[in-house]
């Protein structure tokens, strides 16, 4: 029977809105957001979205109107009663009030800022400026608009057989990857795929399928949580997630001389030390090089419980860790180490099989878990691409990023250069960004 | 939005019944009906459900009750207005009031006769015992609630997404198959399916799929209908389909002498010859073997519109058709032939291949286009099986099928030898029956 009145309610829709919650967005934004709204929150910044995949002309792809509508109606955006009382009553990390009373306030009467955007060479140029909390919050909703109606605009010419065919594909894909994960005993994963989804629905689904799957770990399996707040809310699993690039990069670009510059990327951490324990303790070591970060590490960092690997080679980066850890006179037996840059199967299969008891392993698989449409459609026009949002200045200042991976860096030249030289940075290994 | 009305409905359901309508069986069934009703309404048969496939023990499978529901189910319908609306006034083969009105006014005070059941060796023995018109109307829906029952009884274990996955395989197996018979020049064919289904949603899924990628051959596309009735009712495609071997079988058991045994494949032919013209008149030779058949085939015979190929091997079947046109002095050129026996996408190309232009090619595709499971599940319990419904006995006496492969071959071995004899059936290769 169809319900009359979803129809007619249905036929008023202006458009069909992308993103829905400001919640819908990753679980370390909040909690980053918190940290900043605490101790930074007068510091102006500018994010800005970065095609890093210049063959795909987003400009060209996507209607401009369309664009705005989707932007303006996240900005319409307030958090709701139960998303709120989520926040608030939720158990995190196993702990309770994650979230401080004047940060849930502050939020509860959140919306997101204005937007500029213009077009150029075939490209979007979106950018933000404003509050730190405030311009951050973008960075996720902003991809996962863009991302999406990149998703639209490929499949607007097809017919409903062949679209319900291509998930069918998708679908069979993810499940395939899925089958394989569960014969790694011992595997501990989650979602970290929000951002360069290729739909919200999609990601809801492949969150599902993860569930029955592999098992929810609350219950002794082996699929860790999401990072998407609004799913996790919705599906009642973990959120989970730690913390960004953004931190140390912001900070950095406050430095007003090159030794606090050298020592920004520990300041950062000691906030969050004081602010975290536990699972949340997990460093990000390669925002300006990961061999250079750990050898300067001050010893309570070694402490921590984990480190998160975002970059470079993977392999040598756990390897650079564990000897850190010896050299410290931990057991790396005891720490975990979460590999969350462009994985795939094949290469969770093979960390797995290497670190295993070694360490503590742990996988955030983003991209190629909610958006792995390669090859299904022709000329392969839905593939994933390297779209990042990233602050690009603070107080006037140009952020940089080096990250173990020469491609992966960003900023000006010459800041580029600087930075290089402050932290002591040598020779890196390139490989090209695919997701 | 929940339908909150149609949620209380559905839990009142005390079965999912599979078939829902009287029309939900093959247009030839009617029209072999409506023939039987005008000329033979007296004869007594039994109609017998066997399962070629041994090692698929059914009766372990389904559950007795299960069965016994839906086959009660099945004897509750009655025709409906609108289909009883639709039978009288489409338009079939381009005839208006295919169906007469005294054979219409029987259909619509119609229902199933009842039906006897027991399990023995793991089968169930299903048999219908009555008029020829009443009982022959059994065939197709008691094959499709054996095959659905099946069917649910292999997916009952499984969860959600695992079912969810296993569809969509089927649907990118199916679509593949649909993307290599596009890429056929001239290609004209239809779903022959409904007997051996996966289940109906299914069927009706695969149509929907042939119809976009494919095309209507009423708006110039390769897909010349469905054989399901109620299929093409709600699409609005070509029901589609001639006669079956139960007519000369039936007529072939009332013979009283072997001269009558020899001509009874013809009489059957010349009630047909005088109720239908056109794309009606397709010869179904193979029942006590093509060859034969044909050489002894009067001429009128020759003048028909086309041939069916169920059995044997259909390339050597159609060049003896050709021969046997050439040798009465008819052009095959202007001839049909419609394969319909076990054909998957291969073999389709193969015989297109070698019979394009010398005759008018079409095909009936039947189980492997709405029953391929194959390898989708573990011990591939999903596999489809051959599955039968026959004309067992008439006016007491058994009947019997030789068709052009032994393995095919039905009735007491005393009677296929006599059979044999009369028809004059010389060697014939035998071949595993798949579906």
């Amino acid at each position: 029977m169809v319900d009359i009145a979803t129809r007619v309610y249905n036929h008023r829709w202006q458009i069909d809105p992308i993103v829905r919650s400001l919640i819908d967005t990753d679980f370390y934004k909040l909690l980053m957001c918190q940290s900043v709204f605490r101790h930074r929150p007068a510091t102006q910044v500018t994010f800005s979205l970065i095609n890093r995949t210049k063959s795909i002309r987003l400009a060209d792809l996507i209607d401009e109107g369309e664009l705005r509508e989707q932007l303006d109606y996240a900005r319409g955006l307030r958090l709701t009663r139960g998303e709120s009382t989520w926040l608030r009553g939720n158990t995190f990390y196993g702990k309770r009030q994650m979230f401080r009373p004047d940060f849930m306030e502050w939020f509860e009467a959140f919306r997101l800022p204005p937007y500029h955007l213009e077009k150029r060479d075939g490209q979007y140029e979106l950018t933000f400026e404003g509050n730190w909390p405030e311009v951050m919050m973008w960075e996720i909703p902003a991809l996962a608009i863009l991302m999406e109606l990149r998703s639209r605009a490929v499949l607007r010419g097809m017919k409903r057989f062949e679209l319900q065919v291509l998930y069918a594909r998708a679908m069979t894909r993810v499940w395939e990857k899925i089958e394989r994960l569960k014969r790694i005993e011992g595997l501990k994963i989650a979602d970290f795929g929000t951002r360069r989804r290729h739909g919200f629905l999609w990601q809801d689904w492949c969150v599902q399928a993860m569930v029955e799957g592999l098992g929810d770990a609350a219950q002794g399996g082996s699929f860790t949580g999401t990072s998407n707040c609004l799913i996790a809310m919705r599906r009642d699993l973990e959120a989970v997630g730690t913390n960004a690039h953004e931190l140390p990069m912001v900070m950095a670009a406050l430095a007003e001389t090159d030794a606090e510059l050298r020592q920004a990327p520990y300041r950062v951490l000691e906030d969050w030390h004081e602010e975290h324990d536990g699972n949340l303790r997990i460093i990000l070591p390669d925002t300006y090089g990961t061999k250079g970060f750990l050898q300067r590490a001050p010893d309570w960092l070694a402490a921590w419980t984990g480190i998160r690997i975002d970059s470079g080679n993977p392999f040598e980066s756990a390897e650079t860790a564990i000897s850190w850890w010896q050299s410290r006179g931990e057991d790396p037996a005891k720490k975990l180490v979460i590999f969350s840059d462009g994985l795939d199967v094949a290469q969770i299969e093979a960390l797995h099989a290497q670190f295993r008891g070694r360490v503590k392993v742990s996988f955030g698989w983003g991209t190629l878990l909610t958006n792995d449409f390669r090859g299904l459609v022709e000329e392969d026009e839905l593939s994933p691409f390297s779209l990042v949002c990233k602050a690009v200045a603070a107080n006037g200042r140009p952020t940089v990023k080096l990250s173990d991976n020469p491609e992966k860096a960003t900023g000006p030249a010459e800041e580029i250069a600087r930075y290089r030289r402050v932290f002591d940075v040598g020779a890196q290994t390139a490989s090209p960004v695919v997701v």
